[in-house]
């Protein structure tokens, strides 16, 4: 004989389900949420290294850039959410949907580059954190370039 | 003789200011989204200790979390930002900017239970890494109790 689910389970199975797959719209808020916070820490560093630098306010900064670099922001962007609506309309291409090696490519080199910096940044040598912060911003504009439309 | 600020020097000047003062809508669209990816990653921890736990998942969200909680957050909160919009209405209450005291622990618990979240998350023990979760949700849960009206 077939059992059915009880329905008390069947609730908090479909309640897990839900929770693991959150909609096409709360994903494109919170991708683009992780992109202001990196654009937020990246103007933090921008001031230090061409302004007065304070060392532990770009550790904070850069900290916060490498650990949303290795969250694993692709699981936020699921085949679905190529068009749709987050605090705004999406601004992806089309092409990050179907470019796996580019795409693959493109966030290793940010990961490297932001790990990278996190490293140089507990030296606290404006030069060296200046340069390195060069070498991220281009990783960060190589993508922007291939997979954002504006 | 008192000398003139070159033009281009002025300008200069004037965009570095402007650089190191973003305006109050920039500064609560930026606290928002780390408010955004704070959840996002908040949600992926749950899911882990509800759910199947898959450990790099977790050690990744919670250096996350850890990260943003180290960030400074508080400097997204400056005097002028107790009303305005950044992606919505910002939900702040008024108490946030007079409660320095109070404000002060809460950071305080916030940040000693995200840092210790991302250390046991190293262990990989579903378990503790549950409890511990319980006690980073509970600081979540009281500042917004204590600061946010919604």
């Amino acid at each position: 004989m077939k059992k059915l689910l009880p329905l008390a389970l069947l609730g908090a199975a479909l309640a897990a389900q839900a929770q693991q797959a959150p909609k096409p719209e709360q994903l494109i808020k919170w991708r683009q949420s992780a992109y202001q916070v990196l654009a937020w820490n990246s103007g933090r560093i921008k001031a230090n290294v061409d302004g007065s630098y304070n060392k532990d306010e770009v550790i904070k900064a850069s900290a916060a850039i490498a650990a949303i670099a290795n969250s694993g922001l692709g699981s936020l962007f699921p085949p679905g959410t190529e068009t749709g609506k987050g605090w705004r309309d999406t601004t992806v291409k089309a092409t990050l949907f179907t470019d796996a090696a580019g795409v693959g490519a493109a966030a290793t080199a940010f990961n490297k580059e932001a790990n990278e910096l996190a490293r140089v940044a507990q030296n606290g040598d404006a030069a060296t954190v200046k340069a390195q912060f060069g070498a991220l911003q281009k990783t960060c504009k190589s993508c922007h370039d291939d997979y954002r439309s504006n």
